[in-house]
């Protein structure tokens, strides 16, 4: 009910609708009309009434409801009805709260978005930054039917979908991705991806896969550790270009598409497009894994999305896990 | 107390040991001796009393006690100590309470035993006939340092060493291995084995591998749909030529000798073992995977223990997963 009538106003807007019309419309009274009304504003909707001429939308709060972000979404699987998306003021981590939805029997494309998170999650077991408001925290549910062996090449479909948003909403920023996932802008991390998952030996039970998006932090945001390896893509408030209910909506987009496609032709395009964005490949770089450093030329990646690196003898070693721990900056 | 006292019974056995002996030994009181006897009588211990003579051993229970399968085995990771190994007289099923004690952080080499499952599990979903003392049902953990391609070879593992404690105890069993870890004796499944996980896209977080052992049913244990396709070790009573606590031992040996060996090499020994046994590579096959069925010849596994088939005109498929639900048998 509360959603019907937010799509009501929004279509009236700025005009006023009449709590009568609407009560005759959705065959209701006007007091359930005005219970609504409350919620709304109650959410953060600036919603004003006035006597005479009934209830008018002033204001949309800056948050990332399902019935904002959904709206218009047309996807087919990630959040393809609004109640698969699951809002929250604060979680510990998105993705923790998403893997109990899974193990409960959540579908496929169920997402949860937070604006804050007390206990972000970063990989290899660190913390993410996640204060209210200034970021896009979101994790999404993917039940694949296919092998383990292909799980690597996930965290690289979302890093090429939020690249692509990010090219599609704001092309004047160059954004690239760093082995395996990380998106930088002018070498800072402006977006980390976490991909966790569930599965037998040969059966995936699911994946969850969260991101957080910096957009709005100014520098005094970011602690003194991230100062210098960590960006944002605005510095405070972006909303005048792009609001964050639309980057989040472009990123779910993105992210259906590729899945799509991934599911029914298989990783060649993603690892395309991975290629195509990437800030990695053709740079000296070292990279930190299981076994110790190595440094070396990083030459490709390949269908696993293991990265191949040449070293000083030109030997070629293959790793599938890792952190870049340095990378050649571009003049 | 009540296992050092167990001890002591057994070193003495068949004699008798006087309750002030003990109560020397131990720096305790009598009264605290008898205590512990009324314990391991309770266990299913037959320890007789006898006034003047004191405690004598004559009968251990046929039960899978931490302190009866911990006794000599002289493992370095896989329950090297007995609190390592849980006992249960009923669970669901072990490797769902494996993963609850690895959820609050078991170490590496814990081991759940129970000795009846209410919800056993097989792969692909399938549930797994777990009746009290007719089977080993046993669950182990493991923390590896090693990234998720070779996963699927962990699988391979176990069947490993569940097939050489086989050789290893009972030589004229002729078991093999069905691809990827079924056990099967005279065509017939002896045991089957279960591998979950928990895991970041790169970073493995535990491994849950479950295996259940078919060791004194009779013909009648079985269900209907499993009299033609399962089989035991004995049928019936087998303790007269090993004891499923002797039979659980080996197997937790044998896991142990080969994960140190890949932790250490690598996976190449598990693989040539893994050929040696198995009854799958050089017949003709029907295989169940995702994408459908698929016949032809069972050529060879490749170095992530995927399956290698040759079809009808020669062209070679790879599977990964799969169930061979076809497998020409030998003359």
């Amino acid at each position: 009910m509360k959603e019907t009538i937010l799509k009501l106003l929004k279509n009236a807007a700025p005009s006023y609708l009449s709590g009568e019309e609407m009560a005759a419309k959705l065959k209701t009274s006007r007091t359930s009309i005005w219970k609504s009304i409350k919620l709304l504003q109650k959410s953060g909707y600036n919603v004003e009434g006035s006597p005479r001429r009934g209830y008018r939308l002033l204001e949309i709060p800056d948050l990332l409801y399902p019935a904002e972000i959904s709206e218009g979404l047309q996807t087919k699987i990630i959040a393809n009805r609004p109640n698969l998306i699951h809002h929250f003021m604060q979680v510990d981590s998105t993705n923790n709260r998403l893997k109990l939805l899974a193990e409960e029997g959540a579908p496929e494309g169920t997402v949860v978005i937070a604006e804050e998170q007390t206990a972000g999650k970063g990989r290899l077991g660190r913390s993410w930054l996640s204060p209210g408001g200034k970021g896009i925290w979101l994790s999404f549910l993917l039940r694949p039917p296919k092998p383990m062996e292909e799980i690597s090449v996930f965290t690289l479909l979302t890093a090429v979908a939020v690249a692509n948003a990010l090219k599609n909403k704001l092309p004047d920023i160059e954004a690239g991705i760093k082995w395996p996932n990380d998106i930088l802008i002018q070498d800072r991390k402006v977006c980390g991806i976490l991909t966790e998952l569930k599965a037998e030996a040969d059966r995936l039970h699911y994946l969850v896969t969260g991101l957080g998006l910096n957009f709005n932090f100014t520098r005094s945001d970011f602690t003194p550790e991230l100062k210098n390896s960590a960006t944002s893509i605005f510095a405070g408030d972006g909303s005048h270009l792009l609001s964050r209910k639309e980057m989040a909506g472009e990123i779910l987009r993105e992210i259906d598409v590729i899945y799509q496609k991934y599911l029914t032709v298989g990783t060649d395009d993603i690892l395309v497009q991975w290629k195509a964005q990437n800030v990695t490949l053709g740079k000296t770089i070292t990279l930190k894994s299981l076994g110790g450093s190595f440094s070396g030329k990083a030459l490709d990646i390949d269908k696993y999305g293991a990265l191949i690196i040449a070293g000083p003898g030109g030997e070629r070693r293959r790793f599938v896990a890792g952190e870049i721990i340095a990378q050649e900056v571009p003049k």
